[in-house]
């Protein structure tokens, strides 16, 4: 193994179940305005789906960073309306509260035990398309013990751009081949080993990015391959 | 009180014994080398009393900015040279180990459960001088479980220049009234409190900075003043 020193973490998927999250926070919405007709994990997939191309033009220098508090606000008024439901016939609290739930993904249950015995050894830290306030605030909710946080509004970019695992390794002072990326999907490792990082592949269940669609059958060839964290540090040790 | 959200804690002085930690290795250096003739303190004092003249033409945009790391190299040469010795003459990799003794520096004994009172109810977070990877460095040294870092490399700048506080206010998302700064030094809060965040005073023997002799009477008027982080966490309950 390299001398590896830090480690980041991709979180939406890897670190958090946010499907499983989000189609709970959609059910109780969805419950409390009378709306228990609609499927929240269909209205969850179709909400998350919007991101990719909502991205797209950031990605592309097209649109200014914006956050993914943003991004997700927009998306969900649109999937609102794909379901035939208008935001404006909603309170706009409760709209924006239904936002936060990406403030409140809940961690896979790895994550606690594996983070501890993981940062004994090294500094590790995720790596996210959330802008830094969301991680913090995801990281209080699952009582995470990163070292250090890096969300997408410190690197103004989105993944799978260089900048965004550049950025990162530059504000730990690591280079690239001292750090490795820890994720649940293929195109964010493949841009991290684009980068010079090695690259450690979790098992997640539910993790699938419903915005990449046909994208999404597990290479092999990272270097590192885990059912959860906890595998990951017997392999590491 | 204002509907505080983030506590930011000044870090050399107020989070850590630096005083103490810096004279301990340059005791043990000095030893080593055959130097015990040099005082420790006296030599620890000289070494961060040229701080604040190092780090003016940074704050006054006349130099670029440079992180703490090298700042303090060079001011550990010529304080070796102050003191009859050349940096020359010694081993490079020891020399560098010493300039890494600021990355040890160790936190005063409150720091532990202070923070874990306070960051039941507020995001708490360093706001430094120190770069990115020297705070990590630290909080790991020491077991700090803050939720946030913001190292001077964050801002590009050192304080008390204003952008230094307005930038960790942006980065957590955070106006500066739901912002408090914990610190040790006048000069830190004055500039946080002209940016509008509230201000606590901790008093910490050993705190005052030499390179700002002259400017060292406590003030008062802070929002809260206390004696450590315990006697805040009882404050702010």
């Amino acid at each position: 193994m390299r001398n590896i020193e830090v480690l980041f973490f991709d979180v939406l998927g890897t670190t958090v179940d946010w499907r499983g999250s989000i189609t709970a926070e959609v059910g109780e919405f969805l419950k409390r305005h009378n709306l228990g007709r609609i499927d929240p994990a269909r209205f969850a997939d179709a909400w998350v789906g919007r991101y990719d191309a909502s991205v797209d033009p950031i990605r592309a220098g097209k649109r200014s960073f914006v956050s993914l508090d943003q991004v997700n606000r927009e998306n969900l008024v649109a999937s609102l309306e794909e379901f035939g439901l208008s935001s404006a016939s909603l309170p706009p609290e409760e709209l924006e509260d239904l936002n936060l739930s990406w403030h409140r993904l809940k961690a896979w249950p790895d994550l606690g035990d594996g983070l501890s015995r993981l940062k004994s050894r090294f500094i590790v830290a995720p790596l996210s398309d959330g802008h830094a306030r969301l991680l913090v605030n995801l990281s209080k909710f699952n009582n995470l013990p990163w070292d250090f946080i890096v969300g997408a509004d410190m690197s103004q970019a989105y993944k799978p751009m260089p900048q965004v695992y550049l950025r990162a390794c530059e504000l730990l002072e690591v280079q690239p081949e001292n750090a490795m990326l820890v994720a649940a999907h293929d195109y964010d490792l493949e841009a991290a080993r684009r980068c010079g990082l090695t690259t450690a592949y979790i098992v997640r269940a539910n993790a699938e990015d419903p915005s990449k669609v046909g994208n999404q059958k597990a290479q092999d060839g990272w270097d590192y391959k885990a059912k959860n964290l906890l595998e990951l540090a017997d392999m590491l040790q």
